[in-house]
C-alpha cells in the first residue's frame, strides 16, 4: 500500500461529516436526542483516549496509518491523558461529545493527522470500548471498597466475638447468637456477592474494538492487537454480539451492583432495627446520627436509612435496564445511549454506600448487656436441653424440667453458650472465609489492566 | 457417650414435635400458611434423601448414632431414594411435608430408629440443604441444554456462514450482515450467560447443614464431612450467613436465569420479525407453525412468541424475589417458602424454552435470495467506498462518485462482501467462540457431584 | 336477507376449522404454546357463555340468525351456564379450549345451529371479551373483601381509639399515638387503594367484542347492543385499540391489585414486628400463631409473614406484565395468552390475604399497658412543653424546665394526651374515612352489572 | 388566650433549632443524607411558599397567631412567591432547605414574625404538603400535554382514515387496517390512560398538612381550613395515615404516568417499525432523523427511540418506588426523601416525551400507496369470502372460489373495505372517543385549584 493511499485512507475519518445530511437536524430533535450525554461522555474522556491509543498503534501496525503520523497523534494523546488526568478537560459548548472533543483538540494541535484516529471505526464501536473500560474501571473500584468493608466486617467480628445478642426467626427471639456472627455473616455475604461482580468483570473484560456499526468492516483490523493494549482478557468476536453486548454488558454489571446493594440493604436494615429503643444492642456517637437536646434518647439512624434506600433502587437497577431493552430486535438502536443515565449514578452511588458502611462500622458500639434482660431468658431454653442431654440426662427427662422450669418461673439458664462447629459462636471461621475472599480477588488480574493502561499512556 | 445416652439423644429428632403446642393450628391457618408447599417438596424428595444419608453418616461419625442405627437408616433411605427415582414416592394426604414422609416411611419400616435423622438438624437446616441441591441438580440441566442449543447455533452459523442478509442499525437497513454473524451472535451471548450461571453455581454449591435455625448449635456436627460427602464446594461458613443465603441465592439464580432467558427472548423476537412478510428471512415447515389455508401466507411463529413471553417473565424473576425478600432484617421469616413457587416453575420453564429453541432451529430454513432486492441495495454504498479506497481511490473521490451514482440511480454495487478481521462476516471466529464456552463448561465440576452422589446412594 | 343466506353465512362461525391448515401441528409446538391454558380457560367458562348469550342475541338482531336458532341456542346456553354454576363443566380431554367446549356441547344437543355462535366473532374476540367479563367479576370480589376489612379496621379503631402506643420515626421512639390511629390509618390506605381499583374497574368494563382480530370486519354488527347486553359501561370504540387493550388492562389492574397488596404487606410488617418480644404491643390466640411448649414465649406470626410474603410478590405483578408486553408493536402477539398465569392467580391470592387479614383481626388482643415502660417516658416530652405553653408558660422557660427534668432524671411527664383536631388521637375522623369509603363503592355500578347477567341468563 | 401567651407560643417555630443537638452532625453524614435534596427543592419553593399562606391564616383564625403578625408574614410570603415566580429564588449555599431558605428570607425582612410561620407544624409534615401540591401541579401539566397529543392523533386519524394499511397479527400481515384506526387506537389508550392519572389526582388532591410528626399535635389546628385554602379536595384524616401516604402517592402517581407512558412507548415501537425500509408506512422531514448522504435511504428514527428508551424506563418506575418502600413498618423514614429524586426528573421527562410526540405526528407523512404492494394481496381473502356471503353466495362456495383463485394466482380481490360497525375502518367513532375524553378532564377541577392558589397569593 503506498503512503499516498494511506493519506487517503486516513481521511475516512472525516465521513461522519461528509456523510451528515446538510439539512440541519431540528434544535428540539437535537435536545431532546443528546439530552444529558455530554454530561456522561466527560466522565469517560480517558477512556476514550485509551481507545485512541491503542487503535492508531494498531492502523499503524496494519499500514493504514504511518509512522510519522503515529507519533504524532500517540504524543498529543498521551498529554490530553494527562490533562484529563490532572481534571483539564471539559467538552465545550457546541461540541457534540467526547469523540469529537478529543479530535478538535487533536486537529487544532497536530492538524488533519488528527483526524485520522477515526479510520476504521465507527462511533458506535467507539462508545462499546468506552463504556467497557469506563465499566471496568468502576468496577475496580466496587471491589476495592467491597474489600475495604470486608476487612472492617471480619475484624469487628474477631472483635466482638464473645459478645452474645439474641438471634430471631420469624422476628421472635429465638436462640443465642452473637456480635461475632452477626458481622461475620455480612462479611461473607459481600465474598459471595464478589462471584457475582466477578462474573460480570469477565463479561466486561472483552474487546468489541472493531465490530464498527455492528457488522464488522471490510478494513484488514488486527482486533487481537486491540486487545493485547487494551488489557483486556479476550474479544468479544463476533461483530453481530459486540453490538448487542451492549444493554447486556449493563444488566449484567446491574446484576452485580445489585447483589452488592442487598447486602448493605439487610445490614442497614438491621443497623435501623439495632439503635431502636426497643432493641438498643448497637449505638453510634452523637455526631454520626440526627436527634434533639429535648429528647436525648432519640439517634436517627439516617446514615443507615438513606443507605438503605439508596441500595433498594439499586436492587431495582437491572429491571431499569431490562425494562429498556426487552424485545429490542439485534442491532443498534438509539436508546441504548441513555443506559449511560441507568448505570453512570448507579457505581458512584454504590461507592459512597461503601464508604459509609465502613465508616460507620469504624464508630460502632455494641451493647455488651443485652441479654440481662429477662425478656430474652427463653433463648436458652433449648440449649438447657441440649446441655442436659450431652451431659447425660435422657432426652424427655431434660426437656420435662426444662419445661416444668419455665412454667413456674424458676428457669435460671446457664447463659454461656458452647458452640462448636465450623461457623458457630464459638468457632466463627473467619479465617476461612476470609481465604476465600482472598482467592476470589486473585481472579480479577486489576495488575494486568494496570500495565496495560500504563503501556499506553507512557 | 453411653449407649443409653446415645439412644436418648436420638429422641431429639421427635423434639419438633414435642415442642408442638398442644392447641392445634386453626384449619384456615393451616391452609393459608401450606399453600403450595407439598406439590414442591414432592421435586425435592430425592434430595432431601441425600441429606439424610449424608447427616446421618456424620451423626454416627461424631457419635450421636450408632453404628446399628446409621447401617439400618442408611439401607432404608436408600430404598426409598430408589423409589423416588422410578416415580415412586409421593407425599401422602394429611403428611405435613418431605421430610414428615420420609421420617414416616422409616418409622414405619425401622422402627424408632427412623427418627433419629433429625438429631441435630432443624427444620429450617434441612429445607436449606435440600434446595442448594435441588437448584444444583436444576442448574447442571439448564447447562446441559444450554450447551446443546450453543452447539446447534455454532453448526447453524458455520452452515449459513455465506448467506447474506441486511443489517440492521435504528431498524433501518444498514450494512451487509450474513446468517454466519447472526446465528453466531446468539451462540456467543450464551457463552457470556454461562459466566452467570456459573457466579449462581458457585455460590450455590456451598453447604449450609449444621446452621440449625440459623444460629447453630451445641451439638459438636462436623460440616466439612457432610460438605465432601454432598459434593460441595465448600461450605455457608457462618450459620447466620447460611441463613441468611435463602432468598439470596435464589436472586442470584434468577439473575443467572434471566441472562439466558434475554438471549432467548432477543432471538424470538428477531425470529418472529424476519417471519414476517415483510422481511421474509427465515422459515419454517407448516407444521411448526400455525396459519388457514385461506391465507396461506400465514405462518404464525407461535412458538417464538410463547419464548418470547416466557423469557420475558423470566426477566422479571429477580425482581419478584427481590421485591419479596427486600427490607427484611435477618433470620428466618416464614415466607421465603414462597421463593419454591418462584423458582420451581422457572427452571422448568426456562429448560423447556431452551430445548423448543434448538428444536425450532434444527427445522429452520434461511433465504438465500434476500440481497436480490433492490430496497437493499445501498447496504453496500460504504462498502463500496471502501473498497474504491483500499483498491487506490482517493478517498474524497470515492465518495463522490459513489455518491452522484446513488444520486442518478447508477449504483450497482459488487454485491460481495470481503471482510477478513475476527468476528466478521468472512472471519467468524465460531472456533475461538466454541473454545471459550467449552472452557467454561470445565469450571462446572458435574463429575464430582454425580460421584458424591453415586457414594451416597449405592 | 333471505333465510337461505342466513344459514349459509351461519357456516362462518366454522371458518377456523376450515382455514386450518391440513398439516397437523407438531405434538411438541402444540403442548409448549398451548401451556396451562385449558387449566386457566376453565375459570373463565361462565362469561364465556354469556359473551355468546349476547353475542347470539345481537345476530339476531342484525339478521344474522333467525329467531329459530336463536331460540335453541339460548335455551342451551343457558342450560350450560347453570350447569357451569353448579360444578358441572370441564373442559374434555382433546378439546382445545373453553370455546369449543362450549360449541361442541352446543352441536351435540341442537346440531348444526351450535356452530352458528361464532359468527362474526373471531377467537381474539371471544378470549378479549371473556377475559373482560373474568376480571370485572374477580374486581368485585377484590372489592367486597377489601369492604370487609376496611370495616373490621375501623371496628377496631373505634373500640382501642383510647389505648396508647409508641409513634415511631426512624424506628425511633417518638410520639405518642393510639391504636386508633394504627388501625384507622389502614382502613383509610385502602380506602385510597379503591380509587385504583376503580380505575382499573373503569378500564376494564368496556366491551371489546366485534373488533374481530383486532381490525373489526365487514359484518354489519350492533356493538351497543351487545355494550348494553353485558353490563358494560361503554365500548373499546377503536378495534385496533380493543386489542391494544389486551396486556394494558391486566398490566392496570395488576397495579390497583399491587396497591391493595402495599397496605396489606405494610399492616403484616407492622403485626410481625408488633408481635415481637421487643415491642409486644398486640398478640393473638395461640392457634393462630406458631411455636413451641418449651419456647413459650415464641409466637410465630406465620399468617402476617406469608400475607406479607404474597402481598410483596404482588407487589412486583405489575412489572412481570411489563416485561412481557413493552416493545410489542400494536397487534396480536401470541404470547398475551400467557397474561392468564399471572393475573388468575393474583386474584386469587389477594382475596384470599384480604380474608386472612380480617379473620386474623378478629382475634387480635391489645395491650393496653405499653406506655407504663419507662423506656417510653420520652415520648411526652414534647407533648409536656407544648402542655405548659398552651397553659401560659412561655415557650422558652418551658422547654428549658422539661430540658433540665429530663437531664436530672426528675421527667414524669402527664401521660394523657389531648389531641382535637382533624384526624388526631382524640378526633379519628372515622364517621369521615367511612364516608368517603362509602361514596367511593357506589361508583361500582355492581348492581346494574348484576342485572345485566340476570337479564342474559334468566 | 392572651396576647402574651401567643407570642410566646410562636417561639415554638423555633424548636427545631433548640432541639438539635449541639454536637455538629458529622460532614461526611451530612454530605450522604443530604444528597441532591437541595436542588429538588428548589422546585418545591412556591409550593412551600403556598403551604405557609394558608398555614399562618390558619394559625390566626385559632389564635395561635395575631393579626399584625398575620399581616406582615402574609405581606412577605406573596412577594416571595412573586420572586419565584419570575425565577429570583435560589437556596443559598449552607442554608439546608427550602423552608430555613424562606424562613430566613422572611426573618431578614420582618425579624421574629418571620420564624413562627413554622408554629404547630414539623418539617416532615411541611415536606409532605409541598409535595402534595408540587406532585399535583405536575399532574395538571401532564394532563395538558396528554390532551394535545389526544386532540392531535384524533386530528390525524381523521385527516387519514381512508388510507389503508396492513394489519398484523403475529406480525403476519392479517387484515386491512388504516391509518385512521392506527392514530384512533393511540388516542383511545390515551383516554384510558387518564384514568388512572385521575385515580392518582384524587390521591394526591388531599391535605395532610396538620400530622405533624406523623402522630397530629396538641395544637387546636383547623386542618379543614387549610384543605379549602390549598384547594384540596379532602384531608389525609388519619394522621399517621398521612405521613404513610408518603411513598404510597409517589408509587401511584408512578404507575398513572407509566400508564402514559407504555402508550407512547408502544407508539414509538410503530413508528420505528413503519419507518424501516421493510415497512416504509410513514416517513417525516430529514431535518426530524438523522441518516448520511451516502446512505439517502436511512432516516433514523432517533426521537422516537429516544422517546421509547425514556419510556420504557418509566415503565420500571412504579418498582423502584416499590423496592424503595416495600417493608418498611409504618412511620417516617429517612430515605424516604430520596423519592425525589425518582419522581421529580420522570415528571419532566414524560412532559418531553408527550411535547415531542405531538412535535413529530405535527410532521408525519402517511404512505397512501401501501397495499400495492402484491405482499399484501392476501389481506383481502377473508375481506372477499365475507363479501360473497353478504351478496348471497354459500359460504363453502364463497371460500372454495377464493381457496381456488388464491391457489391458482388468479386472486385478484377488490381492495375497498366496507366495515360499518362502531369502531370499524369506516365509522371510528373518534367523536365517541373525545367525547370520552372531554367527561374525563371535567374530573380535574384545576380551576378551583387555580382559584384557591390566587386566594393564597394575590
Amino acid at each position: 500500500m503506498r503512503s499516498g493511499q494511506l493519506h487517503i485512507i486516513s481521511h475516512i475519518c472525516t465521513m461522519s461529516k461528509l456523510w451528515q445530511k446538510t439539512t440541519n437536524v431540528n434544535e428540539l430533535v437535537e435536545n431532546f436526542t443528546v439530552g444529558r450525554d455530554r454530561e456522561f461522555d466527560q466522565q469517560m474522556a480517558a477512556f476514550d483516549v485509551l481507545g485512541s491509543l491503542a487503535h492508531t498503534r494498531m492502523l499503524q501496525s496494519i499500514g493504514l496509518m504511518d509512522s510519522a503520523d503515529l507519533e504524532l497523534v500517540q504524543h498529543e494523546l498521551k498529554a490530553i491523558y494527562a490533562d484529563i488526568e490532572k481534571g483539564g478537560f471539559t467538552i465545550e459548548d457546541g461540541v457534540e461529545d467526547v469523540h469529537s472533543q478529543v479530535e478538535m483538540l487533536l486537529t487544532q494541535r497536530i492538524g488533519d493527522a488528527g483526524k485520522k484516529i477515526h479510520s476504521g471505526r465507527s462511533r458506535n464501536d467507539q462508545v462499546l470500548v468506552d463504556l467497557k473500560l469506563f465499566f471496568r474501571s468502576e468496577l475496580q473500584h466496587i471491589v476495592e471498597e467491597t474489600e475495604t468493608l470486608f476487612r472492617q466486617l471480619i475484624e469487628l467480628s474477631e472483635k466482638h466475638k464473645d459478645v452474645l445478642l439474641p438471634g430471631y426467626t420469624h422476628l421472635q427471639v429465638a436462640m443465642p447468637s452473637s456480635f461475632g456472627l452477626w458481622f461475620g455473616a455480612y462479611a461473607e455475604s459481600l465474598a459471595d456477592d464478589l462471584e457475582l461482580v466477578l462474573a460480570a468483570y469477565r463479561i466486561t473484560n472483552k474487546n468489541p474494538l472493531g465490530s464498527a456499526a455492528g457488522y464488522g468492516s471490510s478494513f484488514p483490523l488486527n482486533r487481537t492487537l486491540t486487545t493485547q493494549l487494551l488489557g483486556f482478557d479476550s474479544l468479544n468476536y463476533n461483530v453481530v454480539y459486540a453490538q448487542m453486548g451492549r444493554g447486556k454488558t449493563e444488566r449484567i454489571i446491574a446484576q452485580a451492583l445489585s447483589s452488592i446493594a442487598a447486602t448493605l440493604a439487610k445490614m442497614a436494615m438491621d443497623q435501623a432495627l439495632y439503635l431502636s429503643q426497643n432493641f438498643a444492642f448497637v449505638s453510634y456517637p452523637d455526631t454520626l446520627t440526627t436527634g434533639s437536646s429535648i429528647m436525648p434518647h432519640k439517634k436517627n439512624p439516617d446514615v443507615w436509612e438513606i443507605m438503605r434506600g439508596k441500595c433498594n433502587r439499586l436492587q431495582a437497577l437491572p429491571t431499569d435496564v431490562a425494562m429498556m431493552t426487552t424485545n429490542l430486535p439485534s442491532g443498534y438502536h438509539r436508546e441504548l445511549q441513555l443506559l449511560k443515565e441507568l448505570l453512570f449514578p448507579a457505581f458512584a452511588d454504590l461507592k459512597h454506600c461503601l464508604q459509609m458502611a465502613t465508616f460507620m462500622l469504624q464508630n460502632i458500639t455494641v451493647n455488651t448487656d443485652i441479654l440481662k434482660d429477662p425478656k430474652y431468658a427463653y433463648l436458652f431454653s433449648v440449649e438447657e436441653v441440649n446441655r442436659m442431654v450431652l451431659n447425660g440426662t435422657p432426652f424427655r427427662d431434660a426437656y420435662k424440667q426444662v419445661g416444668i422450669a419455665i412454667e413456674q418461673g424458676d428457669f435460671n439458664p446457664d447463659k454461656t453458650v458452647n458452640h462448636t462447629h465450623e461457623g458457630s459462636i464459638g468457632n466463627l471461621g473467619n479465617e476461612h472465609i476470609t481465604a476465600a475472599f482472598d482467592k476470589l480477588l486473585t481472579n480479577f488480574d486489576f495488575a494486568k489492566v494496570d500495565e496495560a493502561v500504563k503501556g499506553l499512556v507512557e
